[in-house]
């Protein structure tokens, strides 16, 4: 009996066409990093758990994928191991599959210090697995593109990034808000709130205003035991409004008692100030509610923002500055990007704005109607491929409506039909697939209007 | 403590000057692929281990790397499966990672048949894992490249496999041999000898003759039962010598009895027909030792040896009658090839034929030499990359010593330095890190010479 033909939960097979798709979003992100002088890198999908472990919280630990050790993984296995699961987990797996970029980046990083120059700036585009719950648009195995630069505290470093964000956009022509914040920003706000210990509880409320509006943000702070003293503290922070610089101006004031504070505001100044001399195609945007998950943030942070769509950030990133100090290697502040592929992709399905040439791929068929014929067509077609055209022959003697199909199916732009007729009188007939136009001619004239 | 940096035994991370010389491979693999006609698909990493149990034989379904059920894997383990290992493992594990792009192939052609256009002529570059033991040149990770078209028994596929892999060498720079045979022909062959049974044990001791020379390869015969008599049958075949043609003229006198090994002959020969014609730059020759291990193979099989460099095949290949049968759709004939990108690599780095181009990345620094100089550098950096051209500034404003290092170290090959004098009289300096020739000269000149 056949086997039934399926894959796990929450993974994916890419057809062709969203190959073809996804191809154009990675090499549109890839130039981009090029461009800024950005050298890939790539690292093994499977990680020893002990690099891994602990790095992404006890949640985190849950949804990494384990791999059972090769040989005889249960050797050592004892019938008591079954009571102590994790116990037993980790005597029978040593590694676990890559479960973001950051970790094993940073891993890199102190791992080949010697190898490479710092600043150090990486791109790395691979895939991630987690083992969570699979829903729309949410898979247990994904691309990450990301960029980051180690190994230099400079803001400059924080302006290209966000230039980045903008070349990436523009050319997908997707219209997008940069959010900028800093953590430092946050970090003072809960000194002048007088909570300053209370840090990660305010920063995960606050981070959740654009979703549930601001009254349920001060019930959550309230509910977590924030004086109400320090509540009105946080009011009139959440309504400034006003251009960037404006905000920023009134910020100062408010958090004037706060060193910490002033520093992060002062970052953000010289970033908008780059940023305006730099004239960016899209928005750039100062947002106090922004947050970002992560608690290995230390200073500026990003989140993009589709204008037209719905649907969660496009692409976020910021600065930490002791990502490798776990592995051994201190004081090394970085500050990096992370595109989500996924998400960019159904934004351009959405718009319908996946460019028309993404999909052309051979761009002319030979038909093969006859031994003879399709001699000619052999020549014809290695003097096309010569001259850089992808082209291909049918590979069967097949009907001509079967061989016309396969070139509709295919989107195959042009066709040439080389049959008795044809052979004779040393000539081919083009067809035009689009407009269903057909002409004869010779084979020079052919070549040259494709190449033209 | 910090902890120690390391990754699992067998798998690499990959450096920036590694991955650019990788991706000039992949690179160019892929861009042959599409000029014949070729579509990318991508499979997941993870396939449930009923697609991949009992394709690789007995010693395979050990080399598979199994993942652990998520959630709660040990919640139906009794203490009494300690006993059986195997129904332990399949308890706690339900998927594997991909153990080579051929399976997953076929798998995803039974599942998505309504969605492809047949002849589906597709290719795929992924990485593949196996439990292997790790030595000099075999990874636990590395990656595949295969281009395959099944739903087609034309002869033409096998044809132009053998023209892309003549494309691919040639671009590469890499001298190649490219030997051909076919599975028909070595079945008539045991035919002839009257052991049409023991195909297996043949060609398995033919395949060795290369490495064990011919006197052990009769032998082994010999002691796995094969007779005196078929043996003699054999010996004229194995000293064949003339031109391919020659030889398949030969061989049809000696397997004249046999109907299968005529048409193996017959498909030699059009095959030969067909790439006389097409004059490729590459050796093909017929090489009737070569068997390749897979016994999924049907009729023509490939096999490429670089010639300058004593290494294993730099690509193989062949037909498969019934790759899609296990799966449930029977009768679909496919070709295909797969690109070993590891050897490859190792060939050119013994070779020392990696093109310089592909070193390349940044191509110009711009000195950061204080803040409004960097001001300036900044605005020409903007204009440097709108044309195209990849460039950066160095983040900090350090000694210009270090500065120059890095671009030194990065290799990039033109540095910018705008300092003082350069930037009251409106001009730069340039420097050519080659050859160490530093010149004063304006932007516009500047643009020009780089785009010209």
């Amino acid at each position: 009996m056949a086997q039934k033909t399926s894959i796990p939960s929450g993974t994916r097979d890419f057809l062709p066409h969203e190959m073809l798709r996804r191809n154009y979003i990675f090499d549109t992100i890839r130039s981009v990093f090029k461009q800024y002088g950005y050298v890939p890198i790539e690292t093994p999908a499977m990680e020893n758990l002990s690099t891994l472990l602990g790095k992404y919280g006890e949640e985190g630990d849950k949804l990494l994928y384990r791999i059972l050790n090769s040989g005889d993984a249960f050797a050592a296995v004892e019938p008591s191991d079954l009571a102590n699961r994790n116990l037993l987990s980790a005597k029978i797996c040593e590694k676990g599959l890559r479960y973001d970029l950051t970790v094993p980046f940073a891993r890199f990083v102190v791992q080949h210090q010697q190898d490479i120059v710092f600043p150090f700036k990486r791109y790395q585009i691979q895939p991630v697995w987690r083992a969570d719950r699979p829903q729309k648009g949410r898979y247990r195995e994904f691309y990450q593109c990301d960029a980051d630069v180690i190994g230099s505290r400079s803001i400059l470093n924080e302006v290209e990034l966000v230039q980045m964000v903008d070349a990436v956009f523009t050319q997908l022509n997707i219209p997008v808000t940069v959010k900028i914040n800093n953590r430092k920003v946050l970090s003072g706000i809960a000194e002048v709130m007088g909570a300053a210990e209370r840090l990660i509880d305010i920063t995960i409320a606050i981070d959740k205003i654009d979703k549930i509006g601001r009254e349920a943000v001060l019930n959550e702070l309230k509910n977590k035991g924030i004086t109400e003293a320090a509540i009105q503290q946080l009011l009139p922070i959440l309504t400034l409004s006003g251009t960037n610089e404006e905000q920023l101006t009134r910020l100062s004031d408010i958090l004037s008692a706060s060193l910490i504070g002033l520093q992060g505001i002062e970052e953000l100044h010289t970033i908008f100030n780059y940023l305006e001399m730099l004239k960016l195609q899209q928005t750039v945007e100062l947002d106090l509610s922004l947050a970002r998950g992560l608690n290995y943030y230390t200073g500026a942070i990003f989140e993009v923002k589709a204008n037209e769509v719905t649907i969660g950030s496009l692409c976020g990133g910021g600065r930490y500055d002791d990502l490798t100090g776990v592995f051994g290697l201190k004081d090394v502040s970085g500050v990096g990007i992370s595109f989500g592929a996924d998400r960019i992709y159904d934004v351009l399905n959405t718009l319908n704005r996946f460019p028309e040439a993404t999909m052309e791929h051979t761009k002319v068929l030979f038909l093969n109607l006859g031994m003879q014929e399709s001699l000619k067509a052999i020549e014809y077609l290695k003097a096309v491929r010569a001259a850089g055209i992808p082209a291909e022959i049918y590979p069967e003697t097949a009907k001509m409506k079967k061989q016309m199909e396969y070139a509709d199916k295919k989107a195959i732009p042009y066709v040439i039909i080389i049959g008795e007729e044809e052979l004779q009188c040393n000539i081919l007939s083009f067809k035009d697939m689009h407009s269903g136009e057909q002409k004869k001619t010779d084979f020079e004239a052919l070549i040259k209007c494709f190449l033209c």
